[in-house]
């Protein structure tokens, strides 16, 4: 399969590329990192990526940003940066993406725990975790051409520990070597419309 | 208590003016239509709201607006209307109402089945209403001074069948008076960061 990887050289996108890059072609596309460039909170820039790659069979976005601050210190400007970059971003490279995607393609995006298992200062990044959880289950059913759509939902990863410890005390974290397996699962298996927990 | 009651003359609106109207003080707010207006989708008409009701002990917004359209004709545009209309309104009304709530205030917002039970069309409300039942989770454990936050998600309502039944075949519709005792459970109640599904 030709996979477009979107965050390949993030935490957990080197562990996907680690993963599926023995048996697949794997594009590595990054903000500033890897063969190609995106910015995905721009649909022009998402657009000029597809036009660069051509058609795909399977596309992982292993990226997307959102602000992390006290809900007492946050205002409508504090949830933007997640609508347009995490939520509208992922979104974006479905509804632009699915004209470049060959028949059965599949579009596998990244969420997280905190929608399930919320945390101090993690609001947006629940929201959005929401929000997308919820639009691959809706995408899904209507994506034409057998395309599929999936979420993987990671809890906080081994390797995110030395930032992340302060802000996650209490969470069993998981290796990126098993959060990479959610994505194989939904790049090499069949299933349309899930979100896969990961830890 | 004195109830701030948005989409007052609404569908549930009306049925949750019927349930608490007897027991307290509901002030009724449409966008046209009641004794005070706001158009929840413009942080500036919210507050000029808020201005004019001064401090209360619970608001409901049983209002909001989303896209519905086929996957296939949506862009990046048409998910617009759902994230700054119902999702960042109601978002914003809690952002902001928290400065007028009094201590132990609550904060009802309004989702709906479609991110748990998908239709043809409803991409943008299922991305919503996961994003508005993940949000009163997460923003639940970092309100202080005792403010609560719930949301309730109904099923199609009986009342709304009339004009919704072509996109809710098969769904078994709920009594707007069911929908109602589900914002009362959460005004009346201590719970916060619940989600309260009605059918
Ligand atoms: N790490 C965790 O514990 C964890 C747990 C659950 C969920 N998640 C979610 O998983 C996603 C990736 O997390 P991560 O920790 O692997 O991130 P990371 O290590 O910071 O890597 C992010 C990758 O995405 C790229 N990127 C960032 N913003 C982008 C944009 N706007 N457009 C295109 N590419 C962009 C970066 O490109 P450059 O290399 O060019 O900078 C980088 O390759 C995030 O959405 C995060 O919320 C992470
Ligand atoms: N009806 C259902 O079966 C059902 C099921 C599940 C979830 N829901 C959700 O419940 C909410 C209310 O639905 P409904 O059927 O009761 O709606 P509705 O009958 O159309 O009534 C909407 C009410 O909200 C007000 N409103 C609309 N847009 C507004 C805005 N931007 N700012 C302030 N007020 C606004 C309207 O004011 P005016 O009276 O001045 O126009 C009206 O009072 C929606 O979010 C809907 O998605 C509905």
């Amino acid at each position: 399969m030709k996979i477009l990887l979107i965050g390949a050289h993030g935490t957990i996108g080197s562990a996907v590329a680690k993963e599926l890059g023995p048996r697949h072609e794997v594009i590595k596309i990054g903000r500033s990192s890897g063969d190609l460039h995106v910015d995905i909170s721009d649909s022009a820039s998402i657009r000029k990526l597809f036009e660069q790659t051509g058609k795909f069979d399977a596309l992982v976005c292993a990226a997307g940003n959102v602000t992390f601050a006290p809900l007492a210190d946050m205002s409508e400007k504090d949830f933007a940066l997640g609508l347009q970059d995490k939520l509208m971003g992922q979104v974006n490279l479905v509804l632009i993406g699915r004209e470049y995607a060959n028949d059965g393609a599949s579009f596998t995006l990244t969420s997280g725990i905190l929608n399930r298992d919320p945390i101090l200062a993690g609001a947006s990044a629940s929201l959005v975790n929401g929000a997308i959880d919820s639009f691959v289950k809706a995408a899904a059913i209507e994506l034409p051409h057998g395309l599929r759509v999936n979420s993987v939902s990671p809890n906080v990863l081994v390797e995110a520990m030395g930032s992340y410890a302060p802000y996650f005390r209490g969470f069993k974290p998981v290796p990126a070597a098993d959060v990479a397996l959610a994505y194989a699962k939904s790049v090499e298996g069949r299933q349309t419309g899930q979100t896969y927990q990961v830890g």
